[in-house]
């Protein structure tokens, strides 16, 4: 079905957080009062740096959170003598690793007012610097108030 | 050029499949013959669990996806000492971190009618999971039927 | 706000570049004269091949973009004992590896005429083969001239 299409776009400045994997899908959600409204479409995040990321993981178990800044720290290690951008501290050349890694982007289907995540399915904010301060997350909702949805 | 613009949104769901990588191009295209009469656009996948993900790669070999199964497990490795949240099996942390590697969704090109792949490539569900079960997919496919082609 | 949806797709061919990561923002938006004329959007890029990528990161030193090629090389050894897909050359399976777990697409947003990227987001192409030659990268941008920006 052929239908306007609305599209709502807006900066969301994330609190800053430590060093490590936090749920943020309810300080998105706050921001976009918009999407109760839309029967179908979409969210895309994009987060305007390049040492945090998004990913989308399991919400409810915070040991699930801090294996994967274990394993993170594990797999992109600070002190490895392959390194040659340094300047900005050892944490820094990992954290643009990490980020790449798990990407600074999500796309999330929005199905009659909500985001249409599995049951297990939460937002985090990657943070992969020491004091990454205060994060931008640039949102950009689309959708349809009258779209088929089969 | 303006255009309305189409929108279809519905879940797909795959059958069980054994742990590793599984092409599934052609089970996603099926579920979706409006895809035939887009001009241009892009289809949104979101697979909607935290331990089996979406990726985009060799669709002709089968010793391709074998080595994708082998690689992962030996960077994501089960019984390593660093896990703490062990309670739902030794497969369960090594798929989350698998998950968020490789991704929770794709999004693709539509093109006259078809996805615009390369020739090689084609849609990978990645089962991390020993027995994951069913898996659903949530597809939202917009596009425009008049879109001008440049 | 709804509106009229702009959708402009077109293939992007860019000039082969030897193994590494390198930065592209534009060498694409200069295919892309459409962008200046929207309000607001998003541009979605697939590269269409299963041995590059595509990142966002830093785009300001040149060591960053080589601390990444040293760090995928280590990450997914040619040399490893464990690959079985070695028909193409030792550089062919760690290429789909790499490709995956850094990606084939980005979404990005447009806001008043521009990819609204932070300060230091620049397009990387990931080229993970010795000679990969031209590399093809599809790009759809759609968009709203008069979107409610708030």
């Amino acid at each position: 079905m052929s239908t306007g299409t609305l599209w709502i776009q807006r900066a969301i400045t994330l609190d800053p957080r430590p060093r490590g994997f936090h749920l943020i899908t309810g300080d998105v959600v706050r921001e976009l009062p918009e999407l109760e409204s839309m029967a179908a479409g979409m969210l895309h995040l994009l987060i305007q740096h390049t040492s945090a990321s998004l990913a989308l993981n399991e919400n409810a178990s915070p040991d699930v959170r801090r294996d994967f800044e274990t394993y993170f720290n594990q797999i992109v290690p600070e002190d490895a003598p392959y390194w040659t951008h340094t300047l900005e501290g050892s944490d820094d050349m990992p954290a643009h690793i990490k980020a790449s890694l798990l990407g600074p982007s999500l796309t999330l289907p929005v199905t009659r007012g909500k985001l249409a995540l599995g049951t297990w399915q939460g937002i985090y904010l990657c943070e992969h610097r020491d004091r990454g301060g205060a994060r931008t997350v640039v949102a950009t909702l689309i959708g349809s108030d009258s779209s088929w949805l089969a």
